[in-house]
């Protein structure tokens, strides 16, 4: 089985290089099960990182581009490499294996596992739209809480020690001031900091790395032989004709 | 007062040609208030009209970047042209000046004018997009029917009595099996035939031209000296940097 | 265009006087389009000021007659002069033009503007009724804080500076605890004391003035030949034959 | 216990005279638990009957006038005899007794006795407010069918087999098409037809009377010794000064 | 009429002993209409009193068995003695005479009594299930707050004043942060210490007494000759065989 | 890894005989990943079906022991083995590893797959708790179907043909009348017929077999190291002390 990690950005073009793709590949694939593949590949299209609507905008026609390619390739299930899942739908109509969003997700996993769901941004510019998607997923009303810790995507791996410290303080009041009692990592990068074990060790709660659970759903799909309904996400007219 | 509406795709490049821009602008000019001056422009980006998502998300970067070209020469506001209002959070975030969606704007007018929604499309394959306008913008409840004429976009101009009539049949269904009250041109080709007053006059309840209400909500809006909000659509981070 | 703002209420009656309704029919007529001409009339009733769903109550009877002879006399549109929308379905169902509130239309331009909205209110004992009319429009989800200065309607007008000081620090607060991005004033009286334009300046987001908002809609309406859905509210039985 | 019920029209001074009062009288106090004293009263406003929102605004002020004339006479409760409830939030401000609601109260307590209900109108006209008071009292997704007999509320009495028929007919369609599984009449004249038992056996869901689960619910409220929160329902700030 | 209270646990064999079930009968029997006569049971299921939804789940068995029973003797009505409504719907399955439930009583009586309920527990361990009921009942928009005093189920009673007292002051937080207008003792033991009119007395809001409530409604239901619909609650398909 | 699908009743006590299980465990077995061990054990509870809430509650007690006794040995994560999902939170409480609850598990996946969920049924009896289970997961508004073929859980396997054949016919109502994009088998021993890859092939939706789904949950949440937050299933007060 062969997954696809997708991020929708060129990262790999900018001051983390290449490296920062093979760290990532090589978490994934330590999270997989037996018989997964995992392959992170990105785009080249001048978007280094996410923290706007307006970003997630720019990255859709060429992740959708490669998305497509990877499933002319013979790659099993793709998966969005931004918690925002940014063209998913879109995705979804061109392609006819899974495409996972991350963000979609951990929000209907948390769901299940507690009742009063904390997303911890590195941002706050992206509040709004966690909501709305929690508001899509169905969710909304177990979303107890969003919070940031007004850092940069990317800025988070300069110190990570500090990124910790930062998260783990905005969980914490998220619990105490929020009742929150399942948390999630809305973040890709932060994901791949892999903080999850010792944020649930010190703090006794589940914590979701975006990454892993996109991972888990996409596995599980291919396993399952199930994809998304193409009834509901139909091949546009034109390239039916 | 200087209102741009922007048609998302390069439809004067296609079989309609220049001439459709000039028609549109024509009767956008026709309905506006004293002293509101309405010019329409396309984009070159090989979309010639937008039928699924994927096109939706095609169009968006180029859209935007035509959007901030107009606010820097002055122009007041701008009109999204698709029913869908591809890009409509992304734009808001870039500029400053009211970015109209024309499916927001009738959804919300709508809920105003009657108790059950009704859109008419051309095609099927919007449906569901149409319910998540509806449910983002709270009135999903009162969305009481979706129909289609099964008829791309374009297609619609080729015989208009044609689509007239498949359209008035699919609203009488509308009116007597989902009990509608008020009904919605779900699409801006639709819109801009301009039958919205024969029906209203056939089915005596309100018809909603998508452009119209499109254009007065933008000219409301800048008469009011309103615009959205820049803390709900923050200008991205790397931007003001 | 012959638009109609009723205040329903003995306002010309009272220490205010006449003097009140043609200082706020200037206002109006400074925000309203070319062509549109707009009246402000009271209602001989005895109801002062509106502060409670009571006072709401006593008002609509003479408030709806008032409005059928407006119609009769040949006006496009009425708004109905109190934030609370009262008589509002009620008043549609015997007129056929326009009949608007500024409640709703407030409600529902906000949660285009921005994501988490805040009403701005006098007294504390309308708050619940704000929140059954953001429920009604769809919008409760975004209804984010509803705040009062206690004071009364008409207390609000015999030292405006205090008024606004009070406003302010009531908006700071939605702004810094409720997370609010966009503001309504949830009064007739208070919008016409004309602070939005500089509660905007000092605090950078967007500040509805119903009246303001009430005119553009009544405006927009009659322009794009529109009105209430006569299926939705239907002339009663008794009328029709 | 003293139980007023207020029919908020001159139903005695129109044909059926004094004598309707007397016949819902006795229906109610035959109703009622053993120390329950009924009354029932009308108003003296020139309504007949309530069949659109526009009557229902007008009978609100005389209605409240002569409720409040009740609690000072001693009443322990009232009732409004109207289905749509017209006034109830109004009234409660004025009084601290318990003032009941025949619409919500069958609404509430149907949503305890089923999961899909169906109301039963004598017209169209009030299809809408239903929906409206269902979605208040947070039964809106259990409200699975409203259907109409198409007679005036009035009309129903003058054949009371023929009028029967329709509503079982009605009721038939309900159960058969919309899979309802508890009814309501929505008409307080429907009710004191006093047809509920029949139905019943005739259909095999439970069919609720509104006049008397209003009733119910006064005696209950009086006897537990509870009644609206002054909180929620504040004594206006001109009264209270 | 017959009314049987049903305390789900084997509470006459613990240390309060049969003593407190007469105690409770008492109250019950005092709070009655004339014409009613209750009864209390217990059942011997080995649970003390439910804190948990696991101790909920342990007592359904016994409780539908007994109540079963109890329906075959003649009583009228029962009432699943624990606000929780443990095994409601599954009771309602087997029986066709009224099963209340106490939580789902209180829950719709409170949403006509104000606007913003406040739920007062002993244990923070119900808190979500609190919130489920309120959510399934259709009024979670009104749950304003849910407050605990910590402190066991039985524990409340070793000192009923301390317990007041913690109660209070719940209720004051609940009242100053929360801005709830209707508060609900959610637990029979606290029910059953009576404190609601005193509470009253001090917070001039609404108490509502679980056990009075429900108490209310089962006479309401049996009075009214009203009890849930089998169609909504069908005989099980090997019972009726 | 070892997971142990827990049949709530005493399937192998019954006509079907223990190689029913057995047969089970072999189809788990075929659609595990590598890695994982399934175990199906049964629970000796005198029910050999479940098709009424009354049989979901008379389960519970047995299978949460039952399950405290798995996690006792070692197992990682049980599945409640019925659509219903019986006793799942109260489940939460006692254990620590995932208890996973196939229905919640398919309206969650189904969500992402698809607009608008079909359930198809055994029997008629549980519509109204399957509408529950989509109303507390949260996808209540994207559930468009749930139709049953009016046979008894077991008496579907008597004929596997004829059961396919109303099975098909009553999705194909789902999808024409009701617009249906995706399809979940509400029953288990539906599931187990195995008959989902057949009836997408023939429909061209997704099918979502609920055994296959709840297995990979349970995988996935293993391979994750996650499990429901003890916060939020709270272990009984008694217990801890």
């Amino acid at each position: 089985v062969q997954i696809n990690y997708i991020i929708p950005g060129a990262i790999s073009a900018g001051p983390l290089g290449a490296g920062e793709l093979r760290r990532r590949e090589r978490l994934l694939q330590s999270w997989a099960f037996p018989g997964t593949q995992v392959s992170v590949t990105d785009i080249d299209n001048g978007v280094m990182s996410i923290e706007s609507l307006y970003e997630e905008a720019l990255v859709v026609p060429s992740m959708i581009e490669h998305a497509e390619a990877l499933e002319k390739q013979g790659v099993d299930a793709v998966i969005v490499g931004c918690f925002g899942d940014p063209g998913l739908a879109a995705a979804r109509e061109i392609l006819s294996i899974p495409v996972i969003g991350p963000g979609e997700s951990c929000m209907l996993l948390a769901a299940q596992l507690g009742h009063r769901i904390g997303v911890l941004l590195p941002v706050a510019e992206l509040e709004a739209s966690i909501r709305e998607q929690a508001f899509r997923a169905g969710v909304l009303q177990k979303l107890a809480a969003v919070r940031n810790i007004n850092e940069s995507v990317l800025g988070q791996m300069s110190d990570p020690e500090k990124s910790y410290g930062n998260l783990l303080k905005a969980a914490r009041v998220a619990l105490e001031e929020d009742n929150v009692d399942v948390l999630i990592f809305g973040c890709m990068t932060t994901s791949f900091m892999n903080f999850a074990p010792r944020m649930r060790a010190e703090l006794g709660v589940p914590v979701l790395n975006a990454g892993l659970v996109a991972l888990k759903m996409a596995e599980s799909l291919v396993s399952a032989d199930l994809s998304h309904s193409k009834r509901a996400f139909p091949v546009p007219r034109k390239r039916r004709a």
